[in-house]
């Protein structure tokens, strides 16, 4: 496991030869008996393996007692050996067609394990497909055990994360070129989705371009609405690098002379957000975090429309912990990643929202979105 | 539920209105009190709506006993109602940040239940936030409800796939304007991954681009190889149409002048596959199906180089029910679509895959696919 080497180029300080020993310990810690991987983050995570998910078992078998080994389709074999997986110095076995992968794992596994933690992401078929292999065993999640390693970025996660951070400013700093009236939210988030690419990501997860009364629908992605003059537009993209990590920021556009009140209710937004980025330090909690925006915006009279979190976490998954939300007492600490993202959204009439991505840092926080967060009217 | 009225602009007939109907009493056949589906293909199937699967839940729920209804998070309910669904008279219910989501399913199942039937593809996360929301309830398998319905398609779900396929030709009928030998497989992937998107899809799903030795490798994707004069290039492409159905064609290309001896393989591939096209009819099993391709490549002594099933059934999914695999005895009935795609690989040195989509009609099989199929010499 220590003769690692990494044969795709990039990003092998990102999987750290000692990650599987750490994780194993904390299975250990955890009172489960073995890890169960499916593809997602969490085998990322522990091997840079990006596989797919697929109807053939792909599999991280991580047990306490014994050594770790990666189960693959026979057909992936050889994607897997060329992945970093290939270099940690696993075996990689593949199964065939008519063989019952379940059973290969069960039979591998120590007899006498009672629990073990599955993927958060594993497919229902496949955990009821090992609650039939291994009768008896308790499933508990393997985010238990991985969340709280995933939580805290390394120096060298923090970096890519940075980098998605600037990939992602430099559509924004181009929306100029694309976001205008009489185009549809469809042909601007087109026009997105390849700058996405092409300013340094491997593919485009999400385009929400919500202009005018779509902005007030926080998730409304793109339609076929032309853009008005004048009217507020919400920006929300992001997309994953090819080293695995996400980027995600918003920026509200408005396309021609706002109006007076949106510029106010702006001017909250921009102070709520502002506050809350400011406020990032270790010790504070998420539930704190999250009124130090809310406050604002409730004491300008726009607390009932401010209808989601402050934000959630980011990493090798757009969406993952710490979620900065009330009711969580997480306490900040350095190497935490997430969204600051307050929105203020007016039923049929128009959104905005502002996000970045914070990392917590020793004393503070830092930005890892830089693009103007001024309101930005465009021609 | 039969005042549905479809709010996109297309496909209403590809929902019916009767389905959750027939899906309630093939729950009931199954012995389950319930089904709970998360985003994904059988929730589409259900009721139109394209949820993302997200952290937040997202679940229809389907009781035997008692109406159905959407369960979504708040910021999705705009979504959700201007979906397909929003037209299917089912109440659909947003939950708001500070709740638990599971809980509030658990309270409105009849107290009595003792089996559902989770999502086929449900995350391990949210299967066990419904074993503690519901306690001793057993989990079983909606697949085992809905598959089965699934995999007939109706004329329209027929027609989809027919657009879908159609749509996918136009990619490959004109590759030879991207495939060329000093390209990178990359380069050639991002040109084919635009036109999958302007030539009728929605997203491209999958860019295969396994040129020489790579195409060896069944699920290479893309690398930056460059593609040499002379060598066999498989390319194998899919995506999934604005109507949510799914496209998956391969054909190799020949870049420059091949080899005598890849003729030779290619001619003993495209025997194979045609074979196996005229098999198709009602009646046959998958087996059955399987081996008439196997057994002429294993005659012509290429038998351990096609190291795949002959293919998968394809749908709101490009893998689902029926998989035509050896030991599976499932006979072909009309309104199934799936894959026929026998190949050949050998190590090292490149590989060859031939891929149409078949629909099984009431007297034999219908090509879903179809570009040419000789082998193509591009200059």
């Amino acid at each position: 496991m220590h003769d690692r080497t990494d044969t795709t180029g990039h990003g092998h300080e990102l999987w750290p030869a000692d990650r599987l020993e750490t994780a194993r310990a904390a299975t250990a810690d955890a009172g489960l008996d073995a890890l169960l991987l499916s593809p997602g983050a969490g085998l990322r995570y522990l091997t840079g393996y990006d596989a797919k998910p697929l109807e053939r078992l792909t599999c991280l078998v991580l047990p306490v007692d014994g050594d770790p080994f990666l189960l693959v389709p026979a057909l992936e074999k050889p994607v897997a050996q060329v992945s970093p997986a290939g270099g940690l110095g696993i075996e990689i076995t593949g199964w065939n067609e008519t063989e019952d992968p379940y059973a290969v794992v069960a039979a591998r596994l120590p007899s006498r394990i009672a629990r073990i933690g599955v993927d958060n992401h594993m497919w229902a078929e496949q955990t009821v497909a090992f609650r039939t292999a291994l009768p008896g065993v308790r499933q508990e999640l393997a985010g238990a055990v991985l969340n709280g390693l995933r939580m805290r970025k390394t120096p060298q996660e923090a970096a890519a994360l940075r980098r998605a951070g600037a990939a992602i400013d430099r559509v924004h700093d181009r929306m100029g070129a694309w976001l205008r009236a009489g185009r549809t939210e469809r042909e601007v988030g087109r026009d997105i989705a390849d700058a996405i690419i092409t300013e340094g990501h491997a593919r485009a997860d999400f385009v929400i371009v919500g202009s005018g009364p779509n902005g007030a629908s926080p998730h409304h992605e793109l339609s076929d609405r032309v853009i008005l003059p004048g009217e507020p537009v919400v920006v929300d993209i992001g997309g994953t690098t090819h080293e695995g990590y996400c980027s995600d920021s918003t920026r509200t556009y408005v396309v021609g002379e706002p109006s007076e009140e949106f510029r106010r209710l702006y001017e909250v937004l921009l102070r709520a957000q502002s506050a809350q980025t400011h406020a990032v330090r270790p010790g504070i909690t998420a539930e704190q975090l999250d009124a130090v925006g809310r406050d604002i915006i409730t004491d300008a009279g726009y607390g009932e429309y401010f209808i989601h979190r402050t934000g959630h976490g980011i990493g090798l998954e757009s969406h993952e912990e710490p979620y900065i939300v009330a009711g969580s007492r997480l306490a900040l600490e350095p190497g935490m990643t997430f969204s600051i993202e307050p929105g203020i959204y007016l039923p049929d009439r128009y959104g905005a929202r502002i996000e970045d991505i914070l990392l917590c840092t020793e004393d503070g926080g830092e930005r890892l979105n830089r693009s103007r967060r001024d309101l930005v009217v465009l021609p």
